[in-house]
């Protein structure tokens, strides 16, 4: 990397350390950044800088937010008896363009797995307990249908239970839209076993 | 994109408006900045705005450098008195990481589209005749090979032409470990057209 004059070389090492960015993405975003105007870059590296401050776990829902409770935990309009726990911030956001959920959520921020050494207490589930000391009429898992998500579903339903409230999972089967002929066996089964009356 | 926090967001629509980085991605590096320790990401915020302050033009080949002369032509390893012409810093890199080229460059900061209005005047050509009244021996020409790039190409050697100066121009042909069966077929003529005798 030497061909580059020490500053632009550690520009692009800077952002090859980022997810997804590999060594030819690193330098085309290092001189794209070299020739914006420099106010853009200062301003670009000042909500990095800031952002990375002031963001924070909302103190209900463990969401990520610059306040102390989120807008969704704060809203009047949200029922607030309907938790729906999902793995992270962008499932949450993934939900809520739907437009359609009208609960509250949890975020758990990450999903069990033994294989990397994530247990239950890893993950923000004591915070999910303590919520259901209120009056809480259902928690929805809505964790990815991966093997982690799985896991995290099966051992947060077995620990809710015994509490008495209700507990459900996201429907897992073929995707609207998909074509049965692509679709893995697993999900296939899946969707079987889920089948629905009409 | 109300479904974040508002710095999140901010942080997000920055990131989506480097070159290559779409909403998924963008949302991805936020969150991953989110999770990064404090001071990594102060870090990686200086880098980019001490980079974006401090490179500038090398007043020899016009290449991206931090010095007032880049190392390359500061350097007296180098055959001066051979200039590779190239469209910009990474096409530079890109010969310098064979490791076997001694001349030393000229980057012109773009290649001349009329398409798009970029005109001879738009890109470094000045500053090369500006060279040529030194002793050079050969303008090696290594702009792509693409219609902007042979168009400056052509451009560039009648324009040096005149001043008695040795102009030439990488071999356009099948690349090495290339399978003809794949290769377009104008590339396939050009390595007819550019055959050399064994």
């Amino acid at each position: 990397m030497d061909y580059y004059s020490n500053q632009i070389s550690r520009l692009i090492e800077e952002f090859s350390c980022l997810p997804g960015i590999g060594a030819k993405s690193a330098a085309r975003l290092a001189f794209h950044l070299i020739h914006m105007p420099e106010e853009d870059v200062r301003r670009l590296a000042d909500t990095m800088v800031e952002a990375r401050h002031n963001v924070r776990y909302c103190k209900e829902c463990c969401t990520l937010t610059d306040q102390e409770v989120c807008p969704i935990c704060k809203s009047s309009d949200r029922d607030h008896r309907t938790i729906m726990v999902v793995e992270n911030t962008r499932d949450l956001a993934a939900y809520e363009k739907t437009g359609k959920y009208k609960g509250v959520y949890h975020v758990l921020h990450g999903a069990i797995s033994p294989m990397v050494g994530i247990g239950p207490e890893d993950i923000r589930l004591k915070e999910l307990i303590r919520r259901l000391e209120k009056d809480v009429d259902e928690v929805i898992i809505a964790t990815n249908s991966s093997l982690e998500g799985e896991t995290t579903a099966m051992y947060i339903s077995k620990l809710i239970k015994p509490i008495g409230v209700k507990v459900s999972r996201i429907a897992s089967g073929v995707p609207v839209g998909g074509d049965l002929e692509y679709i893995d066996e697993v999900t296939l089964l899946r969707a079987l076993d889920g089948r629905v009356e009409l």
